[in-house]
């Protein structure tokens, strides 16, 4: 069964990424990250992000997410998340498997987003914990959240505060870093670091790259046992070469905006066609390019006998169903799904 | 600072049980449990719970709940506890560790109670989980409750009954298990596995033993990997025979039940009066041998004036004093602390 | 520094496994395995098995061999391995990691390989253990081995028969599994599940591929938790098909054994012209790819006035040196090594 | 089946040690270590040590050996012992899960000793390791080693130095420490911290306690973790006090030493009367309180047809078998098993 924007990933590889590993196919280099596209990371995404970092390129989002955890919170700790947060959901339990056996605690809280006065509160109770808690260690941030949402610079400037008051990290997981750069039109130092983000999860693979993510490290005080982690958990890849390439065409030339833009463009133009159709309903602000459908019971079925297939959000509340734009998602590909709809709506 | 009531391990050793641990002193005896004592724990329990079980003694109710809920809760699964439960609040991580890595999950209810409602309504939603989910695979109910009540039959079918439904086991973290069965008067039996309990932590300790408790495994099939938890666990002592001879002692001619039904008076005594003292409430009914005291500034000040000191409970909603009593607690102890109070308060 | 014929992973991808992901990039596929490409990987690799089997796709060989062990071996459990095995060398734990806390037991044995008597004797010795040992559950044997030489397939069939005798299940290290299938000229069948293989880390990275090795399962009870293990370890990337292309094409038209033939001549020829060289000993035979070399003292101090490096080998015995070569190099590239060389030594 | 000096631990309890819990149990206590008797712990060994320590008393050896090994060794670093020693062969890889998936790495050595030149050979090659290697961080000592050896304090001198020499910590396995001190007559900092040992496994249970040893810290940087290990590994038990009254006693008046010295002359005298007897031949020096057996087949069938039996040993080279005697081994008891074993040999 063939679902309807089902997701970024069902994209492929951005022609210029393309180029860049195809130039990187040439010769002889050193292994393991000895080579010069990977020793030049750290340089490149200092320059992007306007400050020092450390980079460590990984081959999923779920490998840039627990690596970065395990490095803030061990096996006596907590990482604190939105109940909704792809760490939570959908990562089978890799922050406990790489934190050794640390502890996930959700927080709720409206749009995907954490609430600033509820994790306070949260913070503080456990501040004055009895002997025996696992306490609070590091706060993942999603952004963009995973119901489409994107966090104001300032509402993460709060919640990394309020985080930093109660002595925890903070990690970002911006597997759809981009679209959210690309709608703040900030600086990508100033939705992190700057807002008070230790470390990243920087997205690459839903948005253009191949099989490229990264781990990007601001607190130089947490890289200490990045490498045997890497290596124990099967993530040192030895032609980490052409995940290089792909990082650097990735962030040339502003790729990773462009094609962010488009797809958040795409989500715009297909949320307003959807809007106006009947039984239809947006559930949350589409911020960048995810949409999620609320679609009546009526509607459901006549869509269904069109043989029009969303895939179905995991959340109380009904039938809600996600559909995602990506970079390669057309203007055409749009107007063709909001015009089948119609059509099986309306031709009843 | 020594504090009032300040828990049902400030006691120490019942008599009889004293005596069984004197008379298994005699002579030499198989180690690591090959001995007549240890041998007779399952037929002994079997006899007490009208049932077969695998009895498994330990030196602490944070082993028993953490090798119990292992049993059942490997790294890929999640168990499901009350938020106030001891295994949320005070092991440290006990069962992340045991697990190798699982999730506790906790949900919020009143009085320190799971309610069934809330409970049907989480786990359906993790039936239809999407992929990359940690699965709930064992709900624990803490029988006394952290908040002193205690669940009736009823209440543990219904929970039980709803985590069966969707596939999980069922745990009794029973620290406080003999008040429990003091305060219903029913058969232990009844309270556990015929309520649908296949894995029981049985304590002793806080009522009498010295050093023992007890996981007691109605399921069969979940024993056959103990031994090795045991051991890597360093849970393995090998002169377990004292244990076994306080376990033996401890349920023969109703200790338990005897030293659980005074605790529970002394409880009910000092609650009733403490709560004619002026700016005090009884927070949670007192169904065991814990009060819950929520005392006004004016009336704490006083106290602090008079020197006498309770122990804070880390809950949200203002200073909540718990006071536990315990076997050792006599009438004239009760009503020593009552008058102090009432004089510290009345004095002024 | 660079140094001369460091490694296999120097190399960069086929032109072949090119244009297979080239042709992988049109359109959009279903992600995480759901495309056609993955799906086709089992009935591929039957074919290429002459028998059923599961492919997991992996993006590194410590990735291939940590998952593909922790099937058959938990915390619980052991897993034997020769001394100079990958494993136990260079994976900075990931077997403990994968496996929550196993053992990694090792064996020595000459020319990298385990002697069938010693591991007889070593298991017979585990099989009447006492309590709390930790009993071996798997087999390890890495072929080609780490020291370049090949076992025979009866050599991995005594091993493997030893193994099963003892309860053990059997995996294959096979980093370069090409390299000694196109040595031994036998079908791959023949040197895996037919000679006791259960479980084959499947490399492709050493000789052609981008970044894909393959977890192969010949004992289709193993496969229960791979899902989840992947997913947990960051080893589930949602694009897998760029993946699966290159597995397609690195075993279409024997270019899997093309590629290693080329690396297995251009090692003979280059082990040929240094055998010549004053101050130089091949020490083990070159079954394969892979050289290792002692220089004398006097030697390695021209070499060095010459800037030639080698790569030095981390064993016993002296400064020994290893070569690789891939199925990137040349016969002018080897011969121009070995003049280098020899003017370096002759000059003087 | 009955077997003849099976083990130190068939003991019970010494009088004195009896003595002082039955005084711990007047009155109530402030729990999990607030107590008078448990404070005092750290001044009573700092006493006995001639040096400050941290004293944690904990149920088993087996808990004692993985906490104090864990405080050195995390998950990615080795721990070195002896293949025979009891964390390597008895633990059910306690160790390995304590450490969250350290690696423990054995070497050979008769008599049940580490030989320095080997550890010394070990360790330097390790130094130069790859990357990728699970580095040793500690080295775990036995004393009385598992053969009934006793090391010289220049040998334990020697092993330490090696070992910090190579940066790792040194732990004592300790099990039977008082045996070794009553047969070196020295004073317990000269064969513990003055010889270079950071961590100890004091044991206490073996020789009279009746269930408690204690892991003594002699490096304060070590203890850091300590209070968490303990609670998350359910080592922390409420009555601690009867445990701190067991060691009190233990310590005080020579009561161990006298123990030991018992227990060593019960052993003396034993292997003594047995190595008079046909087909008996003592296999390792009798130093302490332990004897191995290697016994002709002709004799051990008059043996078993007298229904004498001893406890098997695991290891290689033939039926070898462990005698054990303890605190309370009488020599009565010693002499009526040379007089049965040598009645069943000479009868027939």
């Amino acid at each position: 069964m063939k679902t309807c924007f089902q997701g970024d990933n069902v994209a492929g590889v951005s022609p210029e990424i393309w180029d860049a590993m195809t130039a990187a196919n040439v010769g002889e280099a050193v292994p393991y990250g000895g080579d010069d596209l990977t020793a030049a990371l750290g340089p490149r995404f200092g320059a992007l992000f306007d400050g020092e970092c450390t980079v460590c390129p990984v081959t999923s989002g779920t490998a840039a997410n627990a690596l970065a955890l395990s490095l803030a919170a061990g096996p006596f700790d907590a990482a604190i998340s939105h109940a909704d947060a792809h760490v939570a959901t959908s990562e089978a339990g890799a922050f406990e498997f790489f934190s050794q056996g640390g502890r996930l605690t959700t927080l709720p809280g409206q749009d995907g987003k954490l609430k600033s006065g509820e994790l306070d509160r949260y913070l503080a109770a456990t501040d004055s914990r009895q002997d025996g808690a696992v306490p609070p260690r590091v706060l993942t941030i999603t952004q963009v959240t995973e119901r489409g949402t994107i966090y104001s610079i300032d509402e993460i400037k709060t919640l990394a505060s309020i985080a930093k008051k109660h002595g925890l990290r903070v990690h970002m997981d911006g597997a759809r870093i981009a679209n959210a750069i690309a709608a703040l039109g900030c600086r990508p130092g100033d939705m992190t670091w700057r807002a008070g983000v230790d470390l990243l999860s920087f997205g690459a693979t839903k948005n253009g790259a191949m099989m490229t993510d990264a781990v990007v490290i601001f607190d130089p005080t947490l890289t200490g046992s990045l490498d045997q982690r890497q290596r124990r958990s099967g993530h040192h890849p030895s032609k980490v070469r052409f995940m290089a390439a792909q990082l650097h065409a990735y962030v040339s030339d502003d790729l990773w905006l462009r094609n962010a833009r488009a797809a958040n463009a795409a989500a715009a133009r297909l949320a307003q066609g959807l809007a106006t159709l009947p039984g239809f309903e947006i559930v949350y602000p589409v911020d960048a390019n995810m949409i999620f459908l609320r679609v009546s019971p009526a509607s459901k079925a006549l869509l269904e006998r069109a043989a029009i297939h969303f895939r179905l959000s995991r959340q109380p509340g009904g039938d809600i169903f996600r559909l995602v734009t990506s970079f390669m998602s057309s203007d055409a590909s749009v107007d063709e799904l909001v015009n089948r709809c119609r059509n099986a709506l309306t031709e009843a």
